[in-house]
Order: structure tokens, then C-alpha cells, then sequence
């Protein structure tokens, strides 16, 4: 890393878990350390006179290229000892960082998670960070070995999700703009990871007036064309003011 | 202040708002600085060994004498703006901080937001910190002027304890072990900050099944001795994973 590491504030970090939805499963943005078969969360320091947010949405921005990314704090990763003895080394020997560099890394770090959603097609072509060799999503369900405790970083930020999606209209950031009812309902099911009953989850949505049909249907697939429904914005955060309920 | 600052970590600082219930008030533990008529929420600085949860305990153990208080996390307070330039000489001049500490007040601080909850009558006696002159229970709707942000991270855990009071079995916490149903109800509408139909309450109190009663009754009123209740705290955890719903 060539950035001087004196702009930012000490001992002290974001981790950014952006969750994105594809062919029924959820996925998460990783990047992989080069020359090591270890994966990272997108995350960074905050500059000195930057706000702590704002570093969370700089990450992402460099990461996804997008600004307008729904961002949430979630957890404050606080234990004394969560960089383990050894860390800076390993990140040296591997030629991540430099010997110069090597005592910030030593440091005890505080870092303020984040969750993150984006419409997944939007992240097509993620951009690396200079410690890495991949950027891609990965699938929850195939989570690779992870670095420090970023693995309990996305399962805290998975749990966040699931009490999130019951309680405010994060489905419009992880959907496209049209969709048909087979596919909210299985980022429902994705997201809470539990089968939902499907004629109670179209009744819920329907009473709930969320959604509103389009006249297009999905063309291409094998069975009877699909519906194709958009969100109701200002009905959907009615909706969750007053409490969606289970779903099904 | 005699403590070494060096001790803690710079920049970061926990904030806690505990938060009690009395004769149907809300009420939040705050201190006065000594010859200001400014308030402060109880916070501190984190040791450098120190989990930042502990930290947030630690404060209010020192507060209250308690040792096992319900804590959350609830937002963290990152702007880099949110120490103002001449904060550190007004301590200075108040005689709160000695020169050769006033340089860790200038620096930024990023600070944790906890709120913690409290059976009210167990803080009786709250304890000074060293900078203040009073420790006392301040009703939420005669909350004084207060240091730096203190007022929005109060605003904020308000918030996050109205979401909480109807997700989580928080009504354990800051009712005594025997309550009225006027008494739990009279919680609910002081935490939402709304009346609450009073047949609907308890309907749904009963369909949860949240709470058992006692043989006994509340003695020395004028009214007719209302029956006191306990809560069964297995049914109301379930009842709240189910979802409470909107309580009346």
C-alpha cells in the first residue's frame, strides 16, 4: 500500500458486509488476499476528518463503483484481542504490506461493521483493493476461510438482515425494478432461510398492498409466463411502519 | 482527573443512556459538571486491554454499583465534527480538566452509543465521577442542556428502546418483579410515547400470555387493589420471537 497510513484515524476500522440476491441465493461481496487462500470483507480506515459513515460508503464506492448503496450499522466489533498476535507478520511475509508499514497492522483495531444491499446485477465488474487478486460475490451458503473475524462479522450482519427485511422495505434495493412473485418471495425465503408457504406469502403481500402488478408477464420460461409486479414504495413503508408481520 | 490517559485508547469513547421507569415517567441517569449548568450522559474511555462492551460496563457499574445491567449497543457516533473546537479549553476553564490534559480533549473522539436498562428503584444512590457535581434520574421530558451530542445519542437510544420494548422482554428489566396491569401498561405507553387502548393491552397481553398472576393484590390505594402480576419470562421470549405485534 502506498497511501500514507498517517491520513487516517488509529486503531480504528469499517468492515462492510454488501449482501446481493441471484438465481434464488444470497450472496456477499469478498475480495481474496494475493498469494493467500484467505478472503476479506471490503473495509478500510477512516481518514481524519472523515465521518465514520462516510468511510463505510467510500469503501463500497471503491469496491462497486456505485454511491447510493443502503448502508446500515449494525455491530461495533470491539474485543480487545480480535487482531490476533502474528497478523502483521502473516500480512508481511506475504508481501501484503510493507516492514514500514507492518507496526500500523500491529495495532489494536475497533472496527464498526456495516450491512450493505445492492441490487446484484449493478456489481458486475467489482474493482480489487491493492491487497487482493479477486473480487467477486460469493454465495452464502459456500463462505470461504476468512481473515480475523470476518466471518462472525457476516454471520452478526446476516442476523441484522433477517430482522431487517421483517421490518423495512429492503426488498427494493435487492430486487430489480420488475420482478415476478416466485422471485420476492424466494429472496423472502433466502434472506430468512426458511421455506415460506406460497399462498400465505401472496396473501400477506397482497394485504399488505406492497406490490402492484404490471401488464407484463416474464417471458422465455418453460411453464405459464409469470406477472411481472413492481413495489408500491410509499404503501411498502406504510406497511412496515405498521409491522409486515411473519410473511407467511 | 488523576488517571493516566494513556491507559485508554485515544479517540474512542463510550456513552451510555440508562434509562429507568418511575411513577409512570421515563427517566434517564444523568450527571451535572461541577459550576456548569451543563449535562452529560455517563461515559468514559476504553482501556487499552479493555473489550468496548466491558468499557460500557464498567461506566455504569461505576455509576450504579450494578454489575448486571441489559446493554445494546445502539449506533455509534462518528462525525468528525462532533467534538467542537473549544471544547477542551471550556473544561479547562471550568476547572474539569488540568492543562497538561487538555490536549486529549482536543482530539477527535468517535463514541459508541449504548443504552442499558434499569429497575429504577435499585439506583437509589448513583455515584459522581470525578468532573461532576450531581448524579440523579432526570425525567425524559425535562431533559436538561447537555455536553457535545449528548442530547441526539439520548434522542437516538429513545428510538432504538421504543423498537426494542416491542421485539424484546425489556418490561423484565425496568418493572419491579411484582407489577399492576396499569403499571405495565402505563410502561408500554411511556416508552412509545402514546396512550394505548386499555381493553386492547390487556387482550393482548393475555393472547401472548406474557405475564401470570399472583394471589395477591396491591394494598393502600384508593381504588379498588388491583391484582399484581410476574411475567413468565419463557412465554414472553417466545411470545417475542413470534412477534409482540403493536401492543393494543
Amino acid at each position: 500500500m502506498n497511501v500514507n497510513l498517517s491520513t487516517f484515524l488509529p486503531g480504528f476500522s469499517v468492515d462492510c458486509v454488501l449482501f446481493g440476491f441471484h438465481s434464488r441465493s444470497l450472496r456477499v461481496l469478498l475480495l481474496k488476499l494475493k498469494n493467500a487462500d484467505t478472503w476479506s470483507l471490503p473495509g478500510g480506515f477512516v481518514y481524519q476528518e472523515e465521518d465514520v459513515d462516510a468511510a463505510a460508503r467510500r469503501v463500497l464506492k471503491e469496491r462497486t463503483g456505485l454511491g447510493e448503496i443502503v448502508l446500515r450499522q449494525f455491530h461495533l466489533f470491539g474485543k480487545a484481542g480480535r487482531v490476533p498476535e502474528g497478523h502483521a507478520d502473516r500480512l508481511e511475509a506475504l508481501g501484503l504490506v510493507k516492514p514500514e508499514a507492518a507496526d500500523w497492522f500491529r495495532q489494536r483495531f475497533i472496527s464498526m461493521g456495516y450491512f450493505a444491499l445492492v441490487e446484484y446485477s449493478q456489481v458486475q465488474s467489482p474493482t480489487l483493493d491493492p491487497i487482493s487478486e479477486l473480487c467477486e460475490w460469493v454465495e452464502w451458503n459456500e463462505l470461504p476461510p476468512m481473515m480475523l473475524d470476518h466471518l462472525d462479522i457476516a454471520s452478526l450482519a446476516r442476523e441484522a438482515l433477517q430482522k431487517e427485511i421483517l421490518e423495512q422495505p429492503i426488498a427494493i434495493s435487492l430486487l430489480p425494478k420488475r420482478f415476478t412473485m416466485p422471485e420476492l418471495q424466494a429472496l423472502f425465503e433466502t434472506v430468512l432461510g426458511r421455506q415460506l408457504d406460497r399462498r400465505n406469502f401472496q396473501r400477506k403481500v397482497q394485504s399488505h398492498g406492497i406490490v402492484t402488478r404490471t401488464n407484463e408477464r416474464r417471458q422465455g420460461g418453460a411453464h405459464k409466463s409469470p406477472w411481472l409486479y413492481e413495489f408500491d414504495e410509499a404503501q411498502y413503508r406504510r406497511a412496515c411502519e405498521q409491522g409486515l408481520g411473519p410473511m407467511a
